[in-house]
């Protein structure tokens, strides 16, 4: 597997996070190469714009869904991420959440840092890209992210009311869609020393138990805890 | 059932339409009662603050949340309405996202067309308890509510991904999900003229889906289409 990464060793993609937290998921082997941006373009035939890939024997596959499906179809036998028919569409509902509301909050609150961990032959790149995102210089990006807190921290109360209540978004164990709500967590958590979430919140707790599951997977990388 | 209902018989309560859906889903008879909320307080025992509540044989039983999973618990034989513990996890988190997010950044759209659909008897209550929740008079909520459908139907994101690629959020097929999801539709459907969803929006579709579901139980219900 292909696997973004920044300087220090800094897997910070919460699209590679989510696969990667599925093939362990799955009790799949998988070797996460880290990539730059500026590498993703010399990945198999050239055809790719994003990771994850994934090298499976003779195929390549791309996108974090189209890979998801493919791997929960592939061993049908190993524990079901997806969590029934539901549960996949529970996932999708999340990522859409995830996508379009907590990370662009996030983002105007850790930029800077994301910058700043990057690896630097990719600079340029995540500069013009994120700017463009974000319709301003990195360096306009209001300052006060104190002040934006209680309204990211309220955004949450959807993820906070299931976690409050249960151990994970699939109840006592873990399915896709916790993946997907935690890869923007892992995102911010490899990239800046900035703390999201208070100690007391539930989602802070559900987060600590997604990093400590697949012998600490995402607890062991190298990020801000 | 007791059901909260505004002039001209309106059926505006969201967590009422959630469980009318329901028992309709179970394919259970349900007479729904129209009920003001100045005559909460005369239900059963006088202890009741909300509706829905209803009354099953000896059994009186409020909160639809609890409601929904009596049901459940008491028809195992009809159609399961959670779909599963996925399922139910995702409507709950449907559920926060639509009462955190979705509901309140409609409400300041409509708050003034509620007011005028309620019954005459209810407008102290709801003006007072409407104007606490609002932080304002009802009258000092912003008009220009034109400008704020952008931003409206931007946070519906999470939502319209998954209806644009099947039918219901459980899939071929309704779920509590969807009819947690509905049920802030259902509510500014019949209380405010005003149009929060274009035309041509896969969200617009799955509510025209929603209230033909059951023998068109919603969509045959007073309110604005």
């Amino acid at each position: 597997m292909y696997d973004l990464a920044g300087r220090d060793d800094r897997r910070f993609s919460p699209a590679c996070w989510r696969v990667r937290l599925t093939l362990a998921h799955k009790g799949l082997d998988c070797a996460a190469r880290p990539t730059r941006f500026v590498e993703i373009a010399a990945i198999g035939d050239g055809s790719h714009k994003t990771v994850p890939v994934i090298v499976d024997g003779a195929r390549t596959i791309a996108d974090s869904w189209v890979i998801v499906e493919y791997v929960e179809a592939a061993w049908p036998d190993r524990p079901s991420v997806f969590g029934g028919l539901a549960g996949k569409s529970y996932a999708r509902f999340v990522q859409g959440w995830s996508e379009t509301q907590v990370a662009p909050a996030a983002l105007r609150m850790i930029a800077l840092d994301l910058f700043d961990h990057i690896d630097p032959t990719d600079r340029d790149y995540f500069r013009a890209s994120r700017e463009k995102r974000l319709g301003m210089k990195l360096e306009e990006v209001p300052g006060d992210r104190e002040a934006k807190l209680p309204a990211f921290r309220a955004l949450l109360e959807p993820l906070r009311r299931v976690v409050a209540q249960q151990p994970f978004l699939g109840g006592d164990a873990p399915i896709y869609a916790d993946y997907v709500a935690a890869g923007t967590f892992a995102w911010a958590r490899a990239t800046s020393p900035f703390r999201l979430l208070a100690a007391d919140d539930p989602v802070a707790a559900w987060f600590g138990r997604i990093k400590a599951l697949h012998g600490g997977l995402l607890g062991r990388s190298v990020g801000y805890d």
